[in-house]
């Protein structure tokens, strides 16, 4: 073999991603936002590892060799299978298993960190991404899903989303329960064959989705669908149901009220769904930011009693400029059975999670993307070896400032350092001659406004006349110049 | 089985910890800050996936099963390994390699982030812990070596650390080989093992180092160790190398000028730290935070010219109270060969790495815990739900006014819920009965005072006086109370 073909090629794994500087600005500022707004809430921050192991996890599966289906795991030196984290609800449940003697209760944390998922990459789907959770374990009472409902719309708007820019949707579990036992179903099978076709709802619209709930329904390529096999009147009472929502919460209490029939565990899907309305009253969390929704029923499987769903509103478009509706931004609900896999003790639970990176994605979508534009350092161009000390004391005293300043390191040219400074984004140039250190005078190249010059923003004539694209200043005048360029 | 012995153990895997709030906020405090120090010095923030390809880390021995020595491997669908990074540097010389033409160049990045080891775990040894790098690659110039100096060592004071309770010590790898060169030492063996004997003068002192330097030492146990084999001339020059660090940087300059000889790469290591020097003294980077240490050799064998290493110098103490050497807190150096893997094209990189939670031990060490103390929520009582309004409309004032939190949300009674408060580190619990609804007021128990007169902190009677540990006030007055409590 060649020494060149022994050279491993330079690529990232399938599926994993490299991130610059502008995407993990708007991350961090999420993140740094949306933590702030769930310690005010008195929830404490938590990191657990990136691994687990499989066993609590709940991947293991004792016929496979190895367990990897939808996680990566590996064997540790004593035998045991590791997996990383595929979500950081797992992690909370082993860790709250763990130490639950010593912990506070209810326990209230919230964490952000990387998940992996051993799963076929493609476009926009990614196996790392970075998630955000906060949970309550130990508490009972609606007011504890309240406060993540009410934490999660306040989270999203300090993130950047406006107010009616988006909602958290909210349905229990035992309203369809409740009404689904009224109408003698009880076999699991047929409630999921319900919520399966109840989530088609916005696809199939109610005509479609009552054929899901009877027999069955061809599509337009013939292909037959088993239906959940209600009988005609519990498919119009689940589907009168899942059109109770209503302006404002109380209006859809009242209209689920209507239509849920008496049984057991509806009442009790009211009566907790009245508390989280109280609650949220409470905390001034208005319909603009949180209404009763009985047609959400993704996670319905998972959740044991309310569940929620923040979708985005705003107007988003695709790449190519189309509208395009983008949908869900994060969910949760309560879960009771988690650390029960642990101890036998079922432990009530409930939280809220977000991916970054989507949350982003729909920020930017809606042209609300966050925090401050990423910029390039002002540079000063490096002219000669000997003038090497005067470069460093100026961007020196720039940096003292908080301007962000590099001297040009590299070997190249003028010309090359000009084009380095544009593609790093920043906002000038600096050149400082001998001439220039002799008379204690410094030029500065406004490289922003040569950007919305050619890129056509600005009228060429008018801005040439009070900003002029280079100038010899004196050198105390340098960083108040700077500022007005970084302002402009 | 029983259902009980069919449940997984709630354990982390050996050698990954929990952090809890308290270390999760010192070391956001440290990223934050230092991330701010490098973003001013125009380093671009990069984040890549948490695997490579195994033969990109460096780590595939081909004739291996798998190439697991040290590194998280698994093997991907497709049959290639991928490893967990084991630093930041790897997966940035691949980044590098992989994206070279569209880059600014010279390239200066940071990067923070999990690094994994697969190494036997031990008391503060760790498999999983957050480094933070600095690079700048594709320059060879010196000066871009005095930039990544002078930000370790701002970096270092932004993160907590008092000017002259730090220092970046410097070295270059040239003068030790220019120095060897002139006394006919050329195999890379011995100088392998000059290198190891060096690294010895804390613990054995220059009289031992010599004779590792020469024939060898036998110790107190009688184990002999084999030394470099070098001659007595050959030995009192390295030597007399390692002791000609002085107060001042141009004093060691002077100091190593005469002892290393005339040789062309000691003298080129020799004008490269002039130059460093230099720049250095441009940035206004003093003596008090970067000398110029010959002795230093860590890493020595792996970088080709300037080494850095941050060493502390604050008297720290152990868990006992006893005085401890804490040692180096970060390092780096000039590495020209590690894109060459890739490209077979030596490119010039230089940078600075240190760990995150070891810097926060450092701190904390130290006594310089940085940021702010990580405390509870207030904590409002919960009487009665009937006032779950009332307490919800209460915590979402104080929220609204910045102070953090909650309504308590467990089943408990009073003594539970003060003892709850307590454990959180709340400062403050709120009692609001019906009849301080009625009546508008709130009573506050100041549980700082408690905490404080319980560890004897303050005099109780003298306290008493202007300081009631409970208080019932008009709610108006409630947010200025609780800001008294907080900032007393």
């Amino acid at each position: 073999m060649s020494e060149a073909s022994q050279r491993p090629e330079a690529r990232s794994p399938r599926g994993f991603v490299d991130r610059r500087a502008r995407d993990l600005a708007a991350e961090r500022e999420i993140l740094t936002r949306v933590s702030a707004v769930y310690e005010r809430y008195g929830f404490e921050a938590l990191d657990t590892g990136a691994f687990e192991y499989a066993d609590a996890l709940g991947k293991f599966l004792p016929d496979a060799d190895r367990p990897n289906e939808g996680v990566f795991a590996l064997q540790d030196d004593d035998e045991q299978w590791m997996a990383l984290r595929y979500d950081l609800t797992a992690p909370l449940a082993r860790f709250v298993a763990q130490t639950w003697e010593t912990l506070p209760k209810p326990f209230r944390r919230y964490a952000f960190g990387p998940v992996w998922r051993n799963e076929k990459p493609g476009p926009g789907r990614f196996r790392e991404f970075v998630q955000c959770d906060a949970d309550t374990v130990g508490s009972s009472r609606p007011e504890a899903d309240a406060e993540i409902i009410a934490m999660a719309a306040e989270g999203l708007g300090a993130a950047g989303l406006p107010t009616g820019g988006y909602v958290v949707k909210i349905n229990n579990r035992k309203l369809l329960n409740g009404l689904l036992a009224t109408a003698g179903v009880s076999s699991e099978g047929q409630k999921l064959a319900v919520l399966r076709a109840v989530d088609k709802l916005d696809r199939l619209g109610a005509d479609g989705v009552r054929l899901l709930l009877g027999e069955g329904r061809k599509d337009e390529s013939g292909a037959f669908t088993k239906g959940a096999g209600l009988d005609a009147k519990a498919a119009e009472a689940v589907l009168a149901f899942t059109a109770a929502g209503a302006a404002s919460r109380s209006e859809t209490l009242d209209a689920i009220a209507r239509v849920i029939g008496g049984s057991a565990e509806g009442d009790e899907g009211l009566a907790e769904l009245a508390r989280i309305d109280a609650a949220l009253k409470g905390l001034g969390v208005g319909a603009d930011q949180a209404v009763f929704d009985p047609s959400v029923v993704r996670g319905l499987e998972y959740y044991t009693g309310a569940v929620f769903e923040a979708e985005l509103l705003l107007q988003t478009t695709d790449d190519k400029g189309e509208p395009v509706r983008f949908g869900s931004v994060g969910g949760g609900g309560r879960y009771d059975d988690l650390v029960a896999r642990f101890t036998g003790e079922r432990t009530p639970a409930t939280g809220f999670s977000f991916g970054v990176s989507r949350l982003a994605s729909a920020l930017r979508a809606a042209g609300r993307n966050l925090g401050r534009e990423v910029r390039g350092p002002v540079v000063v161009i490096a002219f000669s070896q000997d003038d090497m000390g005067e470069y460093f004391k100026l961007v020196g005293e720039l940096r003292a400032a908080g301007i962000p300043a590099e001297v040009y390191l590299g070997a190249s040219g003028m010309k090359a350092q000009m084009k380095y400074a544009d593609r790093r984004l920043s906002p000038a140039a600096i050149m400082l001659g001998g001439d220039e250190v002799a008379a204690g005078t410094v030029t500065v190249k406004d490289l922003d406004l040569g950007r919305e010059l050619s890129a056509g923003v600005t009228d060429n004539a008018a801005w040439r006349a009070e900003r002029p694209g280079q100038q010899t200043i004196p050198r105390a005048e340098l960083i108040p110049a700077l500022r007005r360029i970084l302002e402009a």
